[in-house]
């Protein structure tokens, strides 16, 4: 095998994280790779007009893993932009109260990165490999049932047909790619929106000259208020990149921007002094708000096509594992191409079984992770839950693992595997509190019999 | 309104048979209606070209109910080509036994047409009418939330754009209308197969002079095998176009035309003889196997554009609703613009929310049905109830519908109410039968309370 598949070609579409992570990581193993995007250059487009829907990222272990996969001096290049968050800053409703619950128990982190500047980093990495870009190419066509032949229609509406032995999809949750795909294939797909919408808002730098950010750095900030939230997480520059999640029919039933800022001032008295009464009134008039969506198919390939990241699996936000998800799918479809010595056909067949309960188990975590944000983190319950699920992992050191950190900090459990063990530990953790109520009526009745003993002598 | 609503322009995706009767119903309206089509015209291609993967139609009270909204005349010139069928042919595995299974109450029938005939059918009205038809244009863009510009490119790969008041599309199960539309609205959707393929198969015209119909004209004829199964439909040159259906593992279980010969010979052996050995080994060697996915999405509509037909619910044909339903989706949107004074964003707004229950509905109960043809038209059970069923509605005349007759026979009960009405019914006999065997029980203890008397006194 070996130098005979250094000629094979890779088509790939979607310039985002997860279709440049891709690229590079071909490329890696010697494939000549072309790399398509529908938009221009970011790097080329002035920052006003940016996509004003990014919801900012935290990068976690599994991210890092993959990055470090196809290139650990990359990995070490981008990681010195991340910011780490250490743990949840639950600010209360009265814009006074801010308490800390941290993620890890050894002190990890998730680390904050601006999108945009990620996907930046990456390009240039592009540039410094062997990888063909070209951007403003919109995919119109996927010819074949081998999938690899690719037409497209460039900035000047010209088209042109493309042939590779391989193509990937990497386009995001409205993948035109899986669309085209869907057509040559038998593929289940599904999309459902959620009841959601979001806003994005920005929290700048503090003037202090101190410090310039003006909450806590180290930690993802979160306003939750049961049906609501808001949550912000840091920039570089000290400012925060906020974002306000609610159903639907909250934002539709504020009506202007002063009913908007009324609310706000309600809700979330210290963002409302952070991110200021003037931006905030312009955010609410002409910030679009995003909706959110799942995508769920089967399978991801047709044998000379695959689909990686959003484009087969779009998850909702909220267990920061969207981009982790897409950039380990790249490091799985990796390995599986190494353990087939570099047959990709293998790779591509064993990759839709080996992924698909993974993916699952993430999407519906996050999904999950919604009510956990938004309610949870301040009952009484989830917070002795919390505290016990800690204690009994400090004590039994890698043998009782809080869900959180096998999600987050452990890309060497797949995520079903994960799920599978919270749910032997949530079974083991019900059975020792039966066993704890049994003890106290076993308790309860052995001191009655003494008293009934005592009395009836 | 009135005549301000004729300077509004409509362009609709897709010159199938819902395309064509969408855009006869909008030009009969006096709207000024551009039809696009990706393929070529199928009236200038070769017919040895054509697609073998038709499935035949059968066209029911609710297909000609929408045609003869559109145009009572046309409704005529088109009928005058169709073979009514009156009843199910079931042929046993001997091949020597059939049995009549009548349809409807009053002698009704559904009626065989051929799937491209009609195409051209309805192709020739629009050359009579005002409508713009261009073939050979791939829609690749719907831009902004209006939905209202589209760019095509056509055969020479010449990129267009064209602006509507309202956009429609009718492109069918793989829709790149739905595709474009979904991205620029909230639209739930879901493509799911169903394990199963299907050939399509041929039965020559007779050579008795007297007959030309090798078996009854005025039958659906089904082979039913629980598994898989054969079904025949009749053209008008006394051919039949016949579809085996199996789950994928009985076709790729058979794994050459000598097998394949073998199977049918066991199983369908007046249908080998009359197919041919010839041609059966010829069809499973060359001819493709479809496969049958189910599509279904809500809303339908983002208020400037909408579709109909498979695109909005590919169905599974065994109800023979597929097209029905979507002529009926034609009916009811222009009875909501008529209603809607030639409002066509009320009529838009209005139409999901009306037209989701029953389409629903019917996306059930044609699943449903591959067992009742595959496996019940067979049972004992199945035949009783039937016969009841049958002996109820001649009793009580409209007060009591067999669900076969509302759906197919009754466009002014929609399939909603008809599977409502269906359970009510089944309920009544349930508990007529429960009042049966009760009235067993009791006489059997007056019986035994009399003998009882008799022997004890």
């Amino acid at each position: 095998m070996g130098s005979e598949t250094k000629h094979q070609t890779i088509g790939i579409v979607g310039a985002g994280l997860v279709g440049c992570l891709t690229a590079l990581a071909f490329a890696s193993k010697g494939y000549e790779v072309t790399l398509f995007e529908l938009r221009p250059d970011p790097r080329t487009v002035d920052s006003s007009q940016r996509n004003l829907r990014s919801i900012n990222l935290a990068v976690s272990n599994r991210g890092i893993s993959a990055l470090k996969y196809v290139d650990p001096a990359m990995a070490d290049r981008i990681l010195e932009h991340i910011i780490p968050m250490k743990g949840r800053m639950i600010h209360d409703i009265t814009g006074k109260k801010q308490e800390s619950q941290i993620y890890g128990l050894n002190g990890e982190s998730i680390n904050s990165i601006d999108r945009s500047f990620l996907n930046c980093c990456l390009l240039d990495e592009l540039d410094k490999s062997k990888v063909r870009t070209l951007f403003e190419h919109k995919l119109v066509r996927l010819d074949n049932k081998s999938a690899s032949k690719m037409t497209f229609f460039d900035h000047n509406n010209i088209v042109k047909t493309y042939s590779f032995d391989y193509v990937v999809g990497c386009d995001g949750a409205h993948s035109q790619f899986r669309y085209q795909l869907s057509k040559v294939m038998r593929m289940d797909y599904s999309q459902k929106y959620i009841d959601m919408q979001y806003i994005e808002l920005y929290i700048p730098p503090s003037e202090d000259p101190e410090n310039k950010f003006a909450i806590d750095a180290n930690h993802l900030h979160i306003w939750p208020r049961h049906d609501f939230m808001l949550i912000a997480l840091p920039n570089k520059d000290g400012s925060f990149t906020s974002t306000f999640f609610s159903p639907w029919s909250v934002i539709d039933g504020i009506e202007s921007s002063d009913e908007f800022l009324k609310f706000f001032k309600d809700n979330f008295p210290d963002a409302y002094d952070l991110i200021g009464e003037f931006a905030l009134a312009k955010a609410y008039d002409s910030n679009p708000r995003g909706s959110l969506m799942q995508v769920s198919c089967y399978p991801y390939s047709n044998g000379k096509g695959i689909i990686l990241g959003d484009a087969a699996h779009s998850m909702v936000p909220f267990y920061g594992q969207g981009m982790n998800c897409g950039f380990e799918d790249v490091r799985v479809l990796m390995e599986l191409i190494d353990a087939n010595e570099g047959d990709i056909d293998k790779a591509f067949a064993e990759y839709s079984p080996k992924r698909k309960g993974d993916v699952d188990a993430i999407c519906k975590l996050a999904l999950d992770n919604y009510y956990e944000m938004s309610s949870k983190v301040v009952s009484t319950g989830y917070l002795i839950k919390k505290k016990v699920d800690y204690t009994l992992a400090k004590v039994f050191r890698n043998k009782w693992l809080p869900l959180y950190t096998m999600v987050s900090f452990r890309d060497d459990i797949p995520y079903s595997k994960a799920v599978q063990i919270e749910q032997n530990q949530n079974r083991l953790l019900s059975n020792m509190q039966l066993g704890l109520v049994g003890s106290a009526v076993l308790y309860g009745l052995v001191k009655f019999g003494q008293y009934w003993t005592r009395n009836t002598k």
